[in-house]
């Protein structure tokens, strides 16, 4: 099961983190961009090409001590076709260096869509008489607004590949509450979604055709719930004990370790902290030069990794 | 204002049908998966290709008669970076022919992440010098879950460009229910929904920096109400005069003309209902042998038609 191997990496790393690779092009090194358009023009294939470098850069400087990657979408498709081959790239060149890949698409969508978006980002597409993997990532965030139905085809391709999924729950943006802090059947209605994340883990274990005596502790579906709102985050743990956690939110939003403290089970395991901006433009921050991105990158994911493991007690 | 632009294109086909583009692959007629594996082998490009010839031989077939398509994404990611190629092809290759080109996608994210679906699908994207186009459509479906800041760089977009989004209110699958249907503050989320959408609009035009006084007679946030759910849609209707609904469910998903009826107004204005699969895949229903595929799905394009224009009463 990807939740086990998830969980494996983290500890192999010591390290419960995991960076979103969001490349938004404007903000990348400039020198990164200039060599880019020398290259390609002022394309999007050479908007593309540089979010390539920057990628590939920062997984290099990043395999060693980060266990997981979290592409964002957007900042592919903001690229057009050019992105998603990049990103299809960035997908292949991490597994080749060991880390877990979390496809970060909150997909959501009727049942026969869903199979579709299953498919895509972690499964594989029948093409004559051979199978072919388009994106192939480990793991993917959904939206389960549509309910159980669109949930259960993503499943069954979870099981028979080894993958798994992360369900929106409360997220970590300023207006989350909005919708997800409503009152529902007496409970919040992230909490609702994280009831319902359980019972589709335990459906889809019980329920399809493969053996369900994998003796996994965290089911094939976690969910998202963000560093930013501790005491929500406090009570879902409380809540979903066989639930593995996805918390962004931490660094640029606003998360400090000490917020994200009660993601983790009392054995300091659990939850996957995701940070993007902070470390992808580290190097802004400590003014050290834009040529050293990976290394102010490197650094701050080295501090991240010291502050998480302080309040999860395994330093 | 896009959402003016899709009213006038169903005055002037006087159609209110959207077809969704949602080319499973494996379901193509078999002369075109025969074409395309001839000529790219069985690999994603073969199949991103026979998707290509399919959907060009159906705007074709249907540019005259149907103002609007609707590629469903999941059915392009699929095919990998291949597929997003013939996404954005096929929205070029129907904005050549006139039609108006929804991107069914159901995004959902934080404000910086939206930002960048938004420039994505509905906007552009500046490399150097230059402002380029990824995909271009002229309106997305969103889900809301996040609540307003991830709604509000969309409209932020829609406003500069002249485009529109619909927001999953009650969507068509048979678990829609689970979630949607949920009493909060005295009313479904579904209408909750449905309310903040309305409100949505009305801050989009009143609060960004351009004109508002277009005088459009609907507001640029739209609403998905599934044909499924005739009651549902009727209460909907009612609570949000000035909202524009997109309507699936229609055809095989089960839902039938007169279950459409309640989302038109007074005037049979102010709805557009979609199907995919009973056109895309008439010829299979009709037995006209799959050659004749484009001719099969005009005929049911007719078909449906005539059934919405005698139920919105405009025959």
């Amino acid at each position: 099961m990807s939740m086990e191997l998830l969980r494996q990496k983290i500890e192999d790393c010591n390290n419960p983190t995991i960076v979103g690779l969001d490349p938004d092009y404007q903000k990348l090194p400039e020198f990164l961009k200039k060599q880019a358009i020398e290259k390609y023009g002022e394309t999007l294939e050479a908007a593309a090409f540089a979010v390539q470098i920057f990628n590939h850069t920062l997984i290099d400087a990043l395999c060693d001590i980060v266990p997981a990657v979290k592409p964002q979408y957007a900042f592919y498709e903001q690229l057009g076709w050019y992105g998603m081959r990049i990103l299809a790239d960035t997908i292949s060149y991490a597994h080749e260096k060991g880390m877990f890949v979390l496809a970060d698409g909150k997909r959501g969508d009727v049942g026969a869509t869903m199979q579709a978006y299953a498919h895509a980002h972690l499964g594989d597409v029948q093409v004559g008489t051979k199978k072919i993997v388009p994106f192939g990532a480990d793991a993917l965030t959904v939206n389960a607004y549509l309910g159980s139905d669109s949930l259960l085809p993503v499943l069954e391709v979870c099981k028979q590949k080894s993958k798994c999924v992360f369900v929106l729950a409360k997220t970590s943006n300023p207006s989350s509450g909005e919708i997800q802090d409503l009152t529902v059947e007496n409970e919040p209605l992230y909490m609702k979604l994280g009831h319902l994340s359980e019972r589709w883990s335990k459906m889809a274990e019980d329920g399809f055709a493969s053996s369900n005596s994998h003796g996994d502790r965290y089911g094939m579906v976690g969910v998202v719930a963000g560093a930013t709102y501790p005491v929500q985050l406090s009570k879902l743990r409380k809540e979903l004990p066989r639930t593995f956690f996805l918390v962004p939110g931490y660094g640029m939003q606003g998360g400090v370790a000490r917020d994200v403290a009660p993601a983790f089970d009392k054995n300091g395991d659990g939850a996957i902290v995701a940070s993007s901006r902070s470390i992808l433009y580290a190097w802004k921050k400590e003014e050290c030069g834009e040529q050293d991105f990976a290394g102010a990158a490197r650094r701050a994911a080295l501090r991240m990794q010291n502050d998480l493991n302080t309040v999860r007690g395994k330093r």
